[in-house]
């Protein structure tokens, strides 16, 4: 395993809790003897238990077509260290040659599928797909059900996220390099 | 309209970027002498042209009931200054009477449709769904076109979010009455 430290098991009935706030994520895929990865804002939790996600994958790109015959994928959620690579990952098409290398991204093996984590995040979410080809072929609309997850314990431990250094921060994406950092936590009573 | 300041209209091509960076959102809604708002983290775009989003509303909400009848919803994004009333519309139920006024929450006429938009948000989505029924029934997963977008000239113009005062930032939900503000922005040049 070539992440800087060994993810933690998250329970999935709180793998929503990474993805809750928002986070740019990387959709990383694999089929064959190829894998890839790419930059999605548009994912966010479906349910509870079973743990589901909902992500948005274009038909234009190699990861489309390694999800569709693999029916896997992770979504990986980077820190604000690697907000370069991520950017990279979002612009480059893994059509034109092996992306991990030119962004300059590793991975690691996942547990229960086959496609690849992506070292230097801090959270990770493997996905089995949920069939639907009326969504994945209209919409470009992907569900699945989250079959395991993973944190960096530096920042996300039981069921709660704990930043501090702000480049283990994740991050938030907008448009055209611009990205925020997640800021500050806060706490509303319950009165 | 009672909205501290009058929001200026975003055109439905760029209305991804209010929810872009994955805020928390506040959907309303009305049908006949009805109207409810309730909180959504599980709220994310889904195209850019024409403008669609996506959203989680649970079977048990009275939201759910209104937007199935009227096929329109409004996904707010509150700021800073109002999570305390976030916190409570995600917490009450508008079966149990009128949330706006126990949330402490008002609202202003939409342009486009009939659900009325949340005063002291900062963006504001105006949604017509497009029916999926069988998405709606399995994974209580509506999707909508955007027909109008809105936003604070204070916090968000020419497309980009430009948050100063800590109070006008857009907040990001965990669990348990917790939130993250919205953080520093940062950009990564596209060497």
């Amino acid at each position: 395993m070539t992440a800087a430290i060994a993810p933690v098991a998250v329970p999935l009935a709180k793998a929503y809790r990474l993805l809750n706030h928002g986070p740019v994520t990387l959709v990383s895929s694999a089929h064959g003897d190829r894998s890839n990865v790419m930059a999605a804002s548009w994912a966010m939790a479906l349910d509870f238990d079973p743990a589901k996600v909902a992500v948005v994958v274009d038909k234009s790109t190699l990861t489309r077509q390694l999800i569709e015959a693999s029916g896997e994928f992770a979504l990986n959620i980077p820190s604000r260290r690697i907000a370069p690579e991520t950017l990279k990952v979002g612009t480059l098409s893994g059509k034109d040659g092996d992306k991990w290398a030119a962004a300059g991204l590793e991975s690691f093996p996942a547990e229960r599928i086959t496609a690849p984590l992506v070292a230097g995040c801090v959270g990770w979410l493997e996905c089995r797909i949920i069939p639907e080809p009326h969504n994945q072929q209209r919409y470009d609309l992907f569900l699945a059900e989250v079959v395991a997850a993973w944190a960096d314990p530096r920042v996300f431990s039981d069921g709660h996220w704990h930043f501090g250094d702000d480049m283990l921060r994740t991050i938030h994406y907008v448009a055209g390099g611009s990205f925020f950092i997640t800021g500050p936590a806060f706490d509303v009573g319950t009165e």
